[in-house]
């Protein structure tokens, strides 16, 4: 599962129109130039986050990255994958967020449970997003995770979309069998903070109908359970 | 997933018998101590990585930690998880390890491949493997995933278990639709290191009965492969 040889991809708020030309800065110039090396005439591919994919041809990579537009597309997702997130431990939220980026979850919610609230999540933004970013060129995806602040879990409940299916991580509970179809539609997993659940969190949890969904025998740490129910979605919908 | 007022759980080489005393020391007695602030009077749990399980009672936690076995048991594995995993970027490998432990796998296999090698393999051992008791104790699992030294592919394949079934993990392969049953028998996965297999490799591999393995649609960095491979082995082994 490598790079193989793999030609340049790179982040673009906004893909130019095929034959309008583009200017790169920042991390995706350097990128371009300095670690997949591309060179002037070479393709590489390029995506906005939210869909929109483009085949750009290079026409300068040092000192400057120029591109041209050659064709631009769209991706349709079939459904939204939002993981609803309570703290973890110390610095474990860079590799969640960097994971989760490529195992292809859209959206990551950090929701502040009764027993850890999220810390410093406004500081670590910044950083949060250069590593979504990274992890949609690794994945070379259509759609960037996208990460909200933290919510209080009434809150993401009351904003959640109605016609998501909903589970819940709990240790014990049993594992889902079969995934097939499992793609279609939007899909809401909850993970707890390190200390977990409280009793009342769990209720209202299962009363807003989230069902209970095993991921192994093992307890796993908040941001290990998250990353196992994204990297089951994430083999389901590759059947 | 998390601690939840979680009973201590040690790793210890030798189980003390039902009655016996035994000195705790360095991690585990921290970890008891300190961490899980075991009072004299409570039970912990505790295993040796290698099937044992103990119950033990604390008699003195503060400032030398000593305790008492009261029960001794022995869990059976019905499959021995096994992966081969080519070397990733960076520092990637301790959390590769930190997660596999807590994953349930068994068999950590360092594999040299042609476009890359394993650096500063045994400088890193301890470290190692005190992520992998870390993870033994976070898991509560009666294995330590026990971390092989490096060994060119050809050798991981002359000394492989006949019986296991075999995968490789290959970007755009079918994801396994269905694990019910999976958890019977040895198995071993097969991970690429960051650079990918060579065409050699991979003719090898398949040759040798490794079926290909999708993980989903997108391009995973190896340690991200190899966490998504074991996440499924351990949903599967709880369905």
């Amino acid at each position: 599962m490598a790079a193989d040889a793999a030609p340049g991809f790179v982040y673009l708020e906004a893909l130019p129109e095929p034959g309008a030309e583009c200017a790169l800065e920042g991390d995706e110039a350097h990128y371009l130039s300095r670690v997949v090396r591309a060179r002037p005439g070479e393709l590489v591919r390029a995506s906005d986050g939210r869909g929109g994919l483009a085949t750009l041809e290079v026409l300068e990579s040092r000192p400057h990255v120029r591109v041209l537009g050659r064709e631009r597309s769209r991706s349709e997702r079939t459904g939204e994958r939002t993981l609803w997130v309570g703290a973890p431990e110390g610095d474990r939220a860079d590799w969640l967020v960097e994971k989760l980026a490529e195992l292809g979850v859209h959206r990551l919610v950090l929701v502040d449970f009764e027993r850890a609230a999220w810390e410093r999540a406004e500081a670590r933004r910044e950083r949060w997003q250069r590593l979504a970013t990274a992890g949609l060129r690794q994945s070379q995806s259509a759609w960037r995770l996208e990460i909200a602040p933290p919510v209080p879990l009434a809150e993401a409940l009351r904003v959640a979309e109605p016609a998501a299916r909903r589970w819940v991580a709990l240790p014990g509970a049993s594992a889902v069998r079969d995934w097939a179809g499992g793609d279609a539609g939007p899909r809401v997993g909850v993970v707890g903070p390190s200390p977990g659940f409280s009793e009342d969190e769990l209720k209202v949890l299962q009363e807003s109908g989230f069902a209970p969904i095993g991921l192994g025998p093992s307890r796993l740490r908040t941001e290990t359970a998250a990353l196992a129910l994204a990297s089951l979605w994430q083999a389901a919908s590759g059947v």
